[in-house]
């Protein structure tokens, strides 16, 4: 589905007579909530609207997705799979600077940043959506950041002894902290020190 | 006022007769509220309650905090400057790694921890909120770490050319992101991790 290349209010084309694929409907509702996400945020996300742009019924939505903050963690997850995917050229330095630098793009100039710390701030006192949340979102993140750091170490460009999971908190958790308490800003320039700093230390002498 | 001696509901020791002085009753609100905070968390503050416990009028706590967070924030704040302060023994590594284990503990065996992990929550669609979190909280438990960071720079044992707003969100960032999004648990080996990280860097080579 090329939800791109259609007003954004349009249903989406049909392919031939009968029923498609589950798989291929769970893709287009995926795809659909994560554009509405990234390019006007949460606020008017119902299920009433998913379920009219990606041609299913609610209550197929609902089977799939039990609550709105389910349905648009797992579609914001699929939106920006590839632009936060982790490259591997060998280089990690350049790697992580560009990875946080997408990732900055993505929370500071999109809708995706308020859609993000607002779901963060309501699982504090949701337990469900602090659940969806690990599951449908943050702990497929932090796996894939694992693994390209694990690479990064195999390859010696980390210290063996480093639990990389600890590095995760020091890199998009030092960043998500800026977004959530915006004492000060996400920059290029925080991006930068950031990645220097875990690599190359901040300690003297 | 010791409120420790007192049972948690009595009203406070009279002292004498006459009006308290502003700053010494302000000083009472604020030990009531954080002890509150401490031991029981946010669920049962109350002006009602605190306005009782500390002796003073509905009217007067208002005045001084319009809102229960703002109460709430101003209470934390006097309720861990001490714990959480900053100490320097000449070694910043230590000095680093027994605040951040102080944190812990307030963080994860106090309900300390659910109050500001609640308070953050509820600021990212609640401006106000989330102008009082930087302005009684937050910003200025950054000055004293940057302070004590400062320091350690002054003296060498962090780089020169280190931004040590950046180390700010690196340590005590890191670690609210495992607060906020607990994939993870804060333990004393994380905040060992953590603080060796930061220092000596995980790059290799």
């Amino acid at each position: 589905m090329t939800s791109e290349h259609r007003p954004p209010d349009a249903p989406p084309a049909r392919r031939g007579r009968g029923r498609r694929p589950a798989e291929e409907v769970r893709s287009d509702v995926l795809e659909t909530v994560g554009h509405l996400l990234l390019t006007e945020g949460s606020a008017d996300l119902t299920f009433e609207r998913v379920a009219r742009l990606a041609g299913v019924s609610k209550t197929t939505l609902y089977k799939w997705w039990p609550s709105k903050g389910a349905l648009a963690l797992d579609g914001y997850f699929h939106a920006v799979e590839e632009p936060l995917a982790f490259a591997d050229t060998g280089d990690i330095r350049a790697d992580l600077t560009s990875q946080l630098r997408a990732w900055s793009r993505i929370m500071t100039r999109t809708p995706g940043g308020k859609v993000l710390t607002e779901l963060i701030g309501q699982s504090q006192t949701d337990a469900d959506l602090a659940s969806a949340y690990r599951s449908l979102y943050s702990s497929e993140r932090r796996r894939l950041a694992g693994e390209r750091l694990a690479r990064a170490q195999q390859v010696g460009q980390i210290r063996p002894d480093v639990d990389v999971r600890v590095v995760i908190d020091q890199l998009w958790g030092a960043a998500y902290h800026r977004m959530l308490i915006p004492d000060e800003p996400v920059t290029d320039d925080f991006i930068t020190a950031l990645v220097t700093n875990v690599l190359d230390g901040v300690g003297g002498d």
